[in-house]
């Protein structure tokens, strides 16, 4: 017995069965690399038909980029704190957490899948980086409307400068990702940096 | 029969038995991380007793720096190219084909253990990145003298920085580390991170 409106696919999606999916597909992801990790094993390990996967997934890209956003913490306007200093330090912050997370030996693993797989490697580049340089924009956006910076200046180079900073903690020394850390990146490099990008801050930080 | 000196120490060091010694650490070290490498196995590698790499290295962590040492290019004074700009371009262009030569596999290796040892990785912070920010102090001491650089500043969040953005690439996005990122990274992030630093750059690079 079908409801009133007829379709099937006006049917609920079964969320917890997708969230299956993804999370197998992830798994598999760490486990043998992206060139190796195929729809047919991801069903398998998900106790899905290909049908199901193909359906809702036409390729291994939407599903990859898809399980990273689930992850991803909920896309969110960033906080308003009513200074420069301290937006970015509550996504720098933000940033921290979830690679120290729960998630974070999975990010790693996804991290080291990409870094031998150059096609995932531009998928993440393109949605990760696209999506915080949008975020830092914003910030920055404010901070000019705030009277804080000068001019608004490009937001890319500095929101890779705090991924790069976050990365090198998490794959290579292993320090902490601590509030130390926050105030490292914010006061000793992000300020600084759209400080000599901008017309200076006008509410300069320490100098 | 000892030679008159009457020493077994005053005999000169076979080099390439050392080097064979060196590089079987290496060898080790990224196939089986820094916890399981033993000296035994290292050792057994080299087809070399333990008495001799005990005598020559107490400890793991002495081959390893040692080992790592010899592959780093000479310790060298950095060249004085007469402006910050292209001194600065200089450091990066070696380190970036440092890390994408013949040794880079190896160095990746070398990372990938170091983030799951955290002896081994404050072996390497204390050694490469002090080592890299006593290059960076001397690189901004001659900006001073030459009237670039208003003040000295702390140079280890500049090649913090500048390690940072070169590990992203090498174990993230696996993008070149071409003459263009050597650009980007003097040009948009290292040049003004310190004039936000520094009392701006005297001569001014792109504003």
């Amino acid at each position: 017995m079908s409801p009133p409106d007829g379709s099937g696919r006006g049917r609920p999606r079964d969320e917890s069965r997708e969230q299956a999916i993804l999370d197998a597909a992830l798994e598999l992801l760490v486990e043998v690399g992206y060139e190796r990790m195929s729809m047919v094993a991801v069903a398998s390990r998900a106790r899905a038909s290909k049908a199901t996967i193909y359906r809702r997934w036409p390729c291994k890209d939407q599903m990859v980029v898809e399980a990273l956003r689930r992850r991803a913490p909920e896309a969110h306007v960033p906080a308003d704190t009513g200074s420069l200093r301290e937006d970015l330090a509550a996504e720098v912050r933000l940033m921290a957490e979830v690679v120290s997370g729960p998630d974070g030996a999975m990010l790693v693993g996804v991290l080291r899948a990409a870094s031998e797989s150059p096609q995932l490697a531009a998928v993440i580049q393109a949605n990760v980086l696209q999506h915080k340089t949008e975020m830092g924009s914003c910030l920055m956006q404010r901070a000019v409307e705030r009277g804080e910076l000068a001019d608004i200046v490009d937001a890319a180079p500095l929101m890779e400068v705090i991924l790069a900073m976050i990365f090198m903690r998490l794959l290579v020394t292993g320090e902490p990702l601590d509030d130390a850390f926050v105030e490292h990146v914010v006061d000793e490099v992000a300020l600084p940096l759209l400080a000599g990008r901008s017309g200076r801050l006008a509410e300069s930080s320490n100098t």
